[in-house]
């Protein structure tokens, strides 16, 4: 019973980048963990015991006990197995990054999936604003091989699936290149360094599904959006 | 030079629930520091330089290197002086005191806001919304007498700055009594030992001045909301 309750579980949904950043960091440190695919719109009794607020994935749940939010999710992880830290021990740098993990998902997200809604008016706007934003990022990562330093780390994680992993894969799709070579040079560099780290590779939704999925998602979006406007 | 460099600068807005924390958390591990009262509608060149993405308080600098986002500010303090801990140190404990803090900020705060804005309709619905959100923190603070154990810590500031001495406050003017002691009989408990805190006493604003600048902003609010629908 103990034993049972000592396994790892993450509640995820495929497609999703916040299931996927913590899949990463628990390969990354070799957590075995059961996988449990979760129906996002049907939602099991299960995540809303485990998730009560707000009935989302991922969810880990860990001694019996669920954790919650991709990114505390990640602190969790890391504090509990300490091997391959994916955090910075430097207290500033520790801060930035979390800094930059909050501004990804909270300001520079919605900004990059406002260029998808609004394609009809505006889009060069649209565009724009979130390469201002972008350009933080291109900043940070400049002379580095990955966010995190030599190897991947929390920033890698979280911008990595957010950005590369479904930002881009969106736009493309849209017609948008939001992240050109000669504007971005560093990013660039840094999306060709992480598609070559096996994690990564293992983790990611499988390209042609996930097109799939986002225009589903794009689609549904936009009509939401037009009924607003 | 150097010395002058390490000492802590904090840049802050008297009624900021957000630079109130910060300064809480500086006074319980007895930090010294310059406190630079900010103008939050022309701001000065040096927030501007400091936090060139959002533009807002509280900033902390630290050593020449300005620390950003008020709960983020809490734990660099707490790691970088590593008397009276005001995270707990267990990692559930640690991920359940971040998920609430988020909670708070991001989910319970605009709904309790709402109830202000959406005063002429519907007020029995957000006053309702709004209860049912406070009732996650009756039960987390139960038995206790603070969200921290048996001393104030992280939650204890998140929480005190957002909802007694601000929350409570504008709901006051308006009339509402969002946490009637009969369905919140232990945060009331908690308020009442939050109010005997000397360090909460000399950190929050001051009543009567804090209370005429939440009016001043309801209206704005309100009328800017107004002039949306």
């Amino acid at each position: 019973m103990a034993e049972k309750e000592e396994r790892v579980k993450l509640l995820g949904f495929w497609a999703s980048p916040f299931t996927c950043r913590v899949e990463m960091a628990l390969k990354l440190k070799g957590v075995p963990y059961e996988y449990l695919e979760q129906d996002i719109v049907n939602k099991s009794p299960l995540l809303l015991q485990l998730n009560p607020v707000h009935k989302k994935v991922p969810v880990l749940v860990h001694k019996g006990k669920p954790i919650l939010e991709s990114n505390l999710i990640l602190e969790y992880i890391d504090q509990t197995w300490t091997n391959n830290p994916i955090f910075p021990q430097d207290p500033y740098k520790k801060a930035t990054a979390r800094f930059l993990a909050k501004f990804v998902d909270e300001q520079l997200a919605p900004v990059g999936f406002r260029s998808l809604v609004k394609a009809e008016k505006g889009i060069e706007v649209a565009i724009k604003e979130a390469q201002e934003l972008i350009m933080f990022l291109e900043k940070e990562v400049t002379g580095k091989d990955f966010f995190g330093g030599e190897k991947i780390g929390f920033l890698d994680m979280v911008i990595g699936t957010m950005i590369p992993y479904c930002g881009v894969r969106a736009w493309e799709f849209m017609g948008i290149d939001m992240i050109p070579e000669e504007k971005f040079p560093e990013l660039n560099r840094w999306i060709k360094n992480l598609n070559e780290v096996e994690i990564v590779r293992e983790c990611v939704p499988p390209r042609e599904e996930h097109i799939e999925h986002l225009k589903r998602n794009a689609k549904r979006i936009k009509s939401a959006y037009k009924r607003q406007t």
